[in-house]
């Protein structure tokens, strides 16, 4: 039965490209078992476990009240139910030049599903996408999976991570059908002017690409920069915005994020897109009714006291990062972050003896301080590091504390 | 724009197999809005909205603990959390001749998803899989996304939808890698016997191919044959198998479902499949980290008096259902249901006057009576008819009555 089995060529599969948690996994393991100071994890994008970073109590009761309502244990619609879709259109719409209904508005179990089915319904034989580089690596395993060519354009860190927009127009050509931007950024903590997002949506609509905004930091800004959806030039070029309540309301967890056609002149209907996005729904996993029977008590009651605290101790964290950050010779952080929940740096590897580059890096310093950071180049920037800076301040100082150890100790004399 | 999208062809797109909300819609468009009477849905297999089939307090309990305690609001591992995986593997083990680790559970957002996941890996460039039919509509729906051939043997009505496995041994061929046996059935709302499914699995490993056993309506039994897991002969042949909290608990809209590979030769991982499975787990959706939470409480604590009142009420219900369509001439039901939430009801067209065929039968039943059955042809067996009969006594009773009315009324002088 082996052998039989064997002939389906299981074992040749191409390789997927590496995910986050596949890397991180990686270097946990090089973590050294007797050093008895606490684990420091600033790898990864999720502050939930930290007790600064708990969800605000009225969204928890939100779920108590659906569950003991008994009404959402059974299943939804496939794009997910009508109050829920509704909350959500309004809740969007608040900044919006335009009002989305709540057709626009589609249910995905969190917003990595959100991108499983654009890039899914997107993958068309021989079309291309264009994906920032740094940038979020589930895009890329998908795309890969879905046989969709990837075409990277560079986000420039001494413009504030904007988008190389030269550089978007020489990679497209007639089999582009889309553009990834990712704002607030993710992994470089920078946020966008209405002036660059300006630039971006009439590059869009004269190259003729759709743009999949990547939302799921929204909200979450906190230097000069306001947020804005990029929804606001839905009436410039079609806009798919990926939302979620992961991040704003610190539950990731909960598995609940949204797709948002902002989209005034209907070109994704016209085009039929809109029609398989909603096809394709109806045969992929649903996002939790129960969560969904909750989220218009959570989106329309949330008050604004909890998002400032959460925004205020980010910045705190981003501010500490980036001067902490600037006192090591070996490292450089260029952008202060102004949104997110993560920063990039990059090493000057001359600067350090032994070190041959960033994955090098980041197994040595898990070996030797337990602090866990992401290699840049999971996320495209080779000899870069991601780091976040979300998780307790006191954990964050002592982590920071603990790579500048390192680096000072590992600097060619 | 429009025109340069219209490019990539998303009009032209294959048309998908409609799935049973897709035709489910299509007949409850032609309901008549003057009858008063209430709609009685007999169409669909979620029973959660009455009040007869509401869920066990404790599982709500053991969710809101999971909620209150703040430590399940973070993503999971990819398979789940061990928690979880490792109480589902103890409570599948109950029934097993071997026991499973928490390493052969592999947490989804429902069973669907879980369908989802087995056919988009084990779709190889030429493979095919074996269906029962009738059967479950959405694996036709993914294996033609996927581009795996489908191939259908038949469950035999005469021998209490028993699977016809000379048809199975006609079928297969080098390509052939899978077959699929949902019991207890559904449609058919049968349960196998122990020696029939021994047969099944001396079939597939003879023939080489992996058994999926769809056990999502696993213990929801009430006839002769006890439910017995397909896992009991992972011996003889690999078994992956679907399960779910959603129709034993009544909690469909949680979405958690798992796939558990019960294999104790080992077969799946060396063929490659098991490390395919998790590998797309890390790209996939994921249940929420909350309902995980919660699963150990819910599974390990649930009491015989629950499950019970439950199968007591299906059985009352299945018995109703089968005593009433033997009243009426031109309906037949070759089988008591014995086990899950449906049977399948033949419609004998030559005693019916103006009735085209089963999707006819069912348009016009929804709007003369404002009773929804699904035709049986989207399940695989045209001028059939899926009856559910999970919902209230009274209103089974009635939607029963109506149907027979329907039927008198039309038959044929």
């Amino acid at each position: 039965m082996e052998k039989r089995l064997e002939n389906f060529g299981f074992k040749n599969q191409k390789e997927q490209n590496p995910t986050i948690r596949d890397i991180l996994e990686t270097i946990k393991e090089n973590l050294n078992k007797n050093d008895q100071r606490p684990v420091i994890h600033l790898g990864h994008g999720d502050p939930s476990s930290y007790p600064s970073f708990r969800t605000t109590p009225l969204a928890q009761e939100a779920v108590i009240s659906a569950l003991r309502s008994s009404q959402f244990n059974g299943y939804a619609p496939a794009a997910g139910i009508p109050a829920a879709r509704r909350a959500i259109a309004d809740y969007i719409s608040h900044d919006l030049p335009y009002k989305l209904s709540q057709e626009d508005v589609y249910l995905t179990a969190g917003a990595n599903h959100g991108i499983e089915i654009l890039l899914t319904v997107l993958a068309r034989p021989g079309a291309n996408v264009l994906f920032p580089r740094p940038g979020y690596p589930l895009y890329e395993a998908r795309a890969a999976f879905s046989n969709l060519e990837v075409r990277h354009f560079d986000l420039l860190p001494e413009k504030g991570w904007e988008v190389d927009l030269d550089h978007v127009e020489s990679l497209v050509d007639e089999n582009t059908i889309a553009i990834v931007i990712i704002n607030p950024g993710n992994p470089c903590g920078n946020v966008f002017t209405f002036e660059h997002m300006h630039k971006i949506a009439e590059t869009a609509k004269r190259l003729g690409v759709v743009v999949i905004a990547d939302e799921v930091y929204g909200h979450l800004v906190f230097g000069c920069n306001e947020f804005m959806p990029m929804g606001i030039f839905g009436s410039i070029v079609p806009v798919l915005t990926l939302g979620t309540i992961s991040k704003r309301w610190l539950v990731p967890g909960w598995r609940l994020g949204w797709i948002a056609a902002n989209d005034p002149n209907g070109i994704l209907d016209k085009s039929g897109i809109a029609k398989c996005i909603e096809k394709y729904l109806n045969i992929t996993a649903d996002s939790a009714t129960l969560i969904q029977g909750a989220v218009p008590e959570i989106l329309e009651k949330s008050t604004k006291d909890f998002f400032s605290e959460t925004v205020t101790l980010l910045r705190e964290a981003g501010d500490k990062c980036y001067a902490k950050i600037s006192e090591i010779p070996s490292l450089t952080c260029p952008h202060k972050p102004e949104g997110a929940m993560s920063t990039m740096v990059k090493i000057n590897l001359p600067l350090l003896e032994g070190i041959d580059d960033d994955m090098d890096f980041s197994l040595k310093l898990a070996n030797e301080e337990s602090v866990l950071v992401l290699p840049g180049s999971v996320v495209g920037l080779k000899n870069w590091l991601r780091l976040s800076f979300a998780v307790e301040l006191t954990t964050l100082e002592d982590g920071l504390e603990r790579i500048k150890a390192f680096c000072l100790r590992r600097a060619k004399k």
